[in-house]
């Protein structure tokens, strides 16, 4: 094992890695036949062979690597599998292949990049918010779709007619049409809001592209008498959700992603129906997006305001774990059903970064001071208008004071008492629902290596 | 080349690797002088002895791998390297030595932790804003600091006095104690919010921590006319900032993190002085972070809302990377400086995530579709109360359709012209200021790996 060897030998991994990032499936192939070990050997810039025809849309290169074994799940110094990298690149085809392939855990599992609320099937058309002739023509369009909500609250019925499929659907949103609505709409306490229109499904193109004359959606937020309503437009078993928390958790992800945005919105207006720079009252404008003080004195009509736009409250909800690497964080408040544990959470306040709120938040709530914080994934929760920012922290020290105001215990678990908890097999504790992003952020560090 | 030879030279690697996870300085070193070569080499995990040293807090065998001519700027499957990774697990004295080595860049050129806006020099004490007897109590104190904002903007002076420093620092807050505003303290008008206390700096320990002890700082905005205040208040040459986006960026990192707070904080009070659920006024609680409802039907006294607490405004800004992978998207606006070019960015909406945002701004602002989006850090820009969330986005297409409300010009820009326009050698476009998570995001690019 002299450095001459391994020169040698790092030079038939470099023109391996080369004839894979060229898409040479002939020369890959014929190098592998010489050195079979060189199929999952990475390069000075850590990439694969798997990686760089990933990166580069070589799909046949890919199958071949594929096809002689190689090892699909290691990741380069950016963290990204060989399927990450397709991803990132656009490369449909090959992310398909790398996905589908037989025994690779779903990568929902080790990246969840798509979180329940977070599902976007309509694409909002921002730009024609302001189109007030397209606006009021599609409203009255026979496929228009419209979701009516009572106290923020959607008309639901139960689901069980779509039977099948993996999702655990057990509720679906109630789509009135214009005929159903359009008294409602003349009351002067119903808020309209235009939620977008549906993305068309191409399945031979590379992506999904809406169109202006696709279906439009809008939800309506109505003071009228909810048993009237029910009465009036419920098919038999609709009723409007009672408890958001829960009763929203039930949808599917499809429509889980539209009351994401309906509910926030609608929530923003009953909220913020008067300007909170004079008292005044306001003008819905804009599809919904804007509210205008109706006071031309008013500060808030000089310049750009915050005021007159819907709020995001940005959340931070993090998982800390332990200097050994080994255990995880967990708090429960008085609020949690019996034996469920979760993430830290809390508020970002003007003038932080996320990830000093992460540090905050877990030392004001816990007593254990954090030191590195990784963003992971994040997830709207219209309840009503946060935005989870899911990360990872690590502890720089161990010892809990709990505040009591807060939480009302907060523990160390070692991984293996998750992993049976999440199994269901011999549980410490309930984990929070599969909705949440705490729940996907406790997978994700069971899923990562044991180091972090 | 066969497999029986590179698996003997893989246990070799382990065993070195197993040697400097354990610390065990010895062994490391004996295990180099048969095998030179071994000092870089990465084990199944892809980290580094270096990197394992750095997990495990091994100080000593740290610095051996160092003396040995380690290299410390490899990464491992996480996009760490040695630093980042001492850093991660609270190892603050083999960070220091990792990042003081020579020829090492300065860790920010690769991973901007820390932006403009965004260092901490208060503990927010923030269990201490209901504590109304302290605060009152630390109002009046002889070491309290004093801000003194008109119309949202600082009192400040030159910063020449201080000298020194490599910190391009041309202004300085100006401090004031208690005894020079307490008249200011009583006007009706004058909002005084709580800062938080100095964090006490402790060489000897792993942490600065705070004492409820240590000098509080408060900001005032008063509606005083404002030449009167100078003239009472101003040292030679003190004013208030005119431009907030131009003179809030000549402060010192310190004093910037202040102004993060204090502007934001300041600004909501200014703007949301009446209740937006009922249109009454509202009475200033919890040191300026409340604002409650003065009539007892209000909505908002039931329950918790966030019509009463300050507003914070999530932004992606993003630099968006060609399918090529050497050039970078970039735009301007009709009010941008002659020549600057700079990333794109949009308020999130309800029900969005953050890289649903960065992708349906992209489209909208320049046509450009994007995959991919990685979360790469965080700036606070108080103008008045945004988080500036930067990221980097994958295109999946190229061609440019400008959104002409929103920007004048978009164009991809070679690498080479971004390096260039950086050095100012020959500047294809000027570069944003570095004060801006802008100048950091397009900074970040340019050093990374040119597959990204
Ligand atoms: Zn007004
Ligand atoms: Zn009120």
């Amino acid at each position: 094992m002299t450095s001459l060897q391994l020169s040698a030998e790092e030079e038939a991994v470099e023109m391996f890695l080369d004839a894979a990032a060229r898409g040479d499936v002939r020369r890959v192939s014929e190098l592998l036949r010489g050195a079979p070990s060189l199929i999952n050997r990475s390069g000075r810039s850590g990439w694969t062979a798997l990686m760089l025809a990933a990166r580069n849309g070589h799909y046949e290169a890919a199958e071949a690597l594929l096809s002689h074994g190689c090892d699909r799940l290691s990741v380069n110094g950016s963290s990204q599998s060989a399927l990450d990298v397709a991803r990132f690149w656009g490369h449909r085809h090959i992310a398909a292949l790398l996905a589908g392939a037989e025994g690779v855990p779903p990568t929902s599992d080790l990246h969840p990049r798509e979180n329940y609320f977070s599902r976007e099937t309509l694409d909002r058309l921002s730009a024609k918010r302001t189109d007030t002739v397209w606006l009021e023509e599609r409203r009255s369009q026979p496929d228009s779709v419209y979701l009516l909500f009572s106290d923020l609250s959607p008309m639901v019925g139960p689901a069980q007619e779509d039977g099948g499929g993996a999702e655990q659907v057990e509720t679906k949103l109630c789509r009135l049409g214009y005929e159903a609505v359009k008294d409602l709409l003349q009351k002067p306490a119903t808020v309209l809001i235009f939620l977008g229109v549906e993305r068309r499904k191409q399945p031979s193109s590379s992506s999904s592209s809406p169109s202006s004359s696709s279906p439009a959606w809008f939800a309506i937020n109505t003071e009228e008498d909810a048993g009237e309503l029910l009465k009036r437009f419920g098919q038999k078993k609709c009723c409007f959700t009672k408890t958001a928390n829960r009763d929203l958790l039930k949808l599917s992800e499809d429509e889980a992603g539209v009351v994401a945005q309906a509910r926030a919105v609608l929530a923003w207006h009953s909220r913020y129906s008067f300007c909170p720079t004079c008292g005044s009252g306001t003008l819905l404008e804009e599809g919904g997006y804007k509210r205008s003080c109706l006071s031309a004195d008013c500060r808030s009509q000089k310049g750009v305001h915050n005021t007159c736009y819907p709020r995001v409250d940005p959340v931070v909800i993090m998982l800390v774990i332990h200097p050994d690497g080994d255990q995880c964080l967990l708090g429960r408040k008085k609020i949690f059903p019996v034996g469920m544990f979760s993430c830290l959470a809390g508020f970002i306040e003007p003038g932080e970064t996320l990830e000093q709120a992460v540090r905050r938040e877990v030392e004001e709530e816990s007593g254990v001071k954090v030191g590195s914080v990784q963003y992971v994934s994040c997830q709207p929760w219209p309840m009503p208008s946060n935005l989870m920012i899911g990360c990872l922290a690590a502890a720089t020290s161990t010892g809990i004071t709990v505040d009591e105001h807060e939480i009302e215990e907060a523990r160390w678990f070692p991984r293996q008492q998750v992993m049976d908890s999440f199994l269901g097999t011999r549980p410490a504790f309930t984990v929070p629902p599969r909705q949440t992003i705490a729940h996907q952020l406790i997978r994700h560090w069971t899923g990562m290596n044991s180091n972090l």
